[in-house]
């Protein structure tokens, strides 16, 4: 929403892309009636535009996609989820491609070049001018997921001994400066940054005083290969809004802004979230065959998970046939074993992700976890043994669903934070891997545990 | 990490707060060796500080917030996580306190206080300067979670008939401005913000420039009502950097900026992360029986599903103790149904949370959701039926959970989605309640559905 001044009016709505919106949209597409639905997307800008062609189907997607190909605003590219992205991009010929990525900022041309697939990717660089193409190359020779794919090249650095007076002049000469930009970075004759300036710092001091005078020197300086896992961390954590980027040599090469790691966080939370979940990655806008095949791996996984623990019950058939009431009770067992650890693999798996759980507390979180789980296991324990003691009249078989439910509470506490932290330490993401083999124990222990107890003391 | 221009060295971690360092404290602690545990903190920051607190045990924290209590660092306070501020906050007489908030900006000021338990709320209050008082009261008289809570008083505000050189100037000259600033706002004579000016669009023209010609009419602008996941929307959509915030009569009363949408955004996405796991809200640095009670709710909930889908098993005891094969069996049907709609509801959730899931695609997601859950029910039903046949030879057995599986699953898929979609549309928070409605539905179907078919077709 950018309100224009004359018609502020605060209770507006924030959220543009209304339901109303795009059905007048698809409608003007279905009908062929170009004009009005070139009417309806004129006041749209990319971020809005991005957001409609995501909401549409696949058919008016394609429509609008073709209405918008005349003049085409760059800046969809970057702000277009990965799906449709592809798709748009599917529609134009690579030297439209190359045209609108030339209009990009440094970071975003790398990041659009980089999605594309290769024989595309090769297509669009033959056709960028020289500068652009060897900028884009570089960008994409940094691994992905670090500092130097999120980087923008453009950035202010002016010698340290500068003066107010002199940067200001030079800022007022150059024309070739970022559009938009908060700090200054001052560099040494080799080009090492030795301080940042904010240019609010720099706004309020006359025009005689020394940049180096007023420059932070305390500089948080990001090696080019930096995850951006660690970037994101180090951006909140020093609460900043902008860090010079650095070749191994230390010589300023660029400059994270807060935006991109805004991105980067978004992803990153949206990623554990989506992976405990089961699936890959956000996949709201996929076609349903892409979306039935990325989730039929984890849930082919899953089978085999559920056929083990069918695997343990068939050891305890025989007791089964004696007191159908264990068949009856066994998944309450296994289930409140399954919950229990959930809660607990969800605090550690985003404890690991924000650096908040780590080696010097490991032990004592994982102690804490035992104990609740335990806790918990005893007042459970008695809620249901007694359930079960009332329900079938008998007695024994609420100690053996007793005993089973406060052991199985208890490992699930302690698997629960354990398998997160042993994952992390073998280097596997414990955000994918940890609630199949969660589950996986807390099932076959639990049915274990309640049959061959019933087997052991009621038979 | 603030390494010193001269230290430089671009291997170096990020992590300053190592287990190392923490190690080390908490030793230094236990030995009541002080001075050695002042050397050991000197070169933290703030949110340094803030995560070596955290990291270490209750009763080493303790002791050293008693070290620290001398020459509190302010700052320390709007960095700590909510459990272990609590715990400094404790150890703080009302004055201390005071004179902490006194030194804070005015959005974590208001924060801090609004944090406070209400008797010490009120004594920190009587202790503030008048000024500050006012403000923070006003600032609490905001909901919280809205725009009006998380807003900065501190702005720079300029008529908008000024020249460069005026701005410029006057900003030389006041001592009262923001630490830290990236945007001017330029006002009319009521106060009504009319547009918006970045520094660097400030510093790149010529001192006779008017800002009026300069400055960037399209202003998004806040109602100080706004509920922050708006907020967050906002920025996100239209990269800001930061958006004046108005009253009700439009007139320009703070200032929003993106560190502080950072944290909210932050918050949310682990927010739902938290929530679909079924803790209120990441616990690891709560005290175990506090943990415990936090969890036990959650469970006590499960707990009534996991009986309620032992009662309908125990509606086929007595097709159970003629088919025992059935008990062995069952899990796998529920536990797939289970899985299969976690995932969608993952992708649910998460839309919803972004606004990508709305009015005017839900029909079709909710079309393509039942479709992947169909097809893979289709596919795990050929899969599991043909391990059913051969496990107990018996094709009937193989024939029956296969039928389970396909319905269970499809109702999976349709569930996944609906029940979030429908959560949402009555006010209720579908990160919360989904899961275990889920639940409840596949493993209540999923075992009628299989005991039921068996119970029909094969006795």
């Amino acid at each position: 929403m950018t309100i224009p001044a004359a018609s502020q009016d605060p209770e507006e709505t924030v959220y543009v892309v209304t339901p109303q919106l795009i059905g007048e949209v698809a409608d003007a597409l279905r009908d062929r009636d170009d004009a009005r639905a070139r009417t309806l997307i004129r006041p749209l800008e990319a971020p809005e535009l991005a957001d409609l062609l995501e909401a549409l189907g696949p058919d008016a997607r394609g429509d609008l996609i073709r209405l918008i190909r005349p003049d085409f605003d760059p800046e969809l590219l970057p702000e277009l989820d990965e799906t449709v992205r592809d798709e748009v991009v599917a529609q134009l010929p690579p030297g439209e491609l190359a045209a609108a990525v030339h209009e990009l900022d440094s970071d975003d041309a790398v990041y659009v070049v980089g999605e594309l697939e290769e024989g595309q990717r090769r297509a669009v660089l033959d056709e960028l001018p020289a500068e652009d193409r060897i900028a884009v190359e570089q960008g994409l020779s940094y691994l992905e997921y670090t500092a130097g794919r999120l980087m923008q090249r453009e950035l202010v650095a002016l010698p340290a001994f500068w003066t107010v007076g002199n940067a200001i002049d030079h800022m007022r000469g150059e024309s070739d400066l970022p559009e938009e930009f908060y700090d200054i970075f001052l560099v040494d004759p080799r080009n090492h940054p030795v301080g940042t300036l904010a240019l609010s710092g720099l706004v309020r001091n006359r025009r005689g005083v020394r940049l180096s005078d007023i420059m932070d020197p305390d500089l948080t300086v990001v090696p080019v290969t930096m995850d951006q896992e660690e970037l994101a961390f180090l951006f909140r954590q020093q609460d900043l809004t902008s860090a010079p980027v650095v070749d191994p040599d230390g010589r300023l090469i660029g400059v994270i802004t807060i935006d991109d790691v805004v991105d980067v966080i978004d992803e990153e939370a949206e990623d554990d979230l989506m992976k405990l979940g089961g699936v890959n990655e956000d996949d709201l806008y996929r076609a349903t065959m892409a979306t039935m095949r990325a989730r039929f791996t984890w849930l082919f996984v899953n089978l085999w998970t559920a056929v083990l623990a069918s695997l343990v019950i068939s050891q305890f058939e025989a007791t089964i046939e004696k007191i159908v009431a264990l068949a009856v009770l066994m998944p309450i067992v296994a289930s409140m074993g399954g919950n229990a650890g959930t809660q607990t693999l969800t605090v550690a798996v985003r404890a690991l992700a924000t650096h908040e759980l780590t080696p010097a507390n490991a032990l004592r979180i994982v102690w804490k976890e035992v104990l609740v789980g335990g806790f918990n296991g005893l007042l459970f324990a008695a809620i249901i043994g007694m359930i079960a003691w009332a329900w079938f009249s008998a007695p024994a078989i609420g100690g053996v669903i007793a005993l089973a439910m406060v052991s199985n509470m208890l490992i699930a506490g302690f698997c629960g934070i354990a398998i997160p932290l042993g994952l992390d330490r073998i280097g596997i993401d414990p955000a994918v891997a940890s609630t199949v083999l969660l589950t996986t124990v807390t099932d076959v222990i639990g049915f274990f545990l309640f049959l061959g107890l019933a087997t052991w003391i009621l038979i």
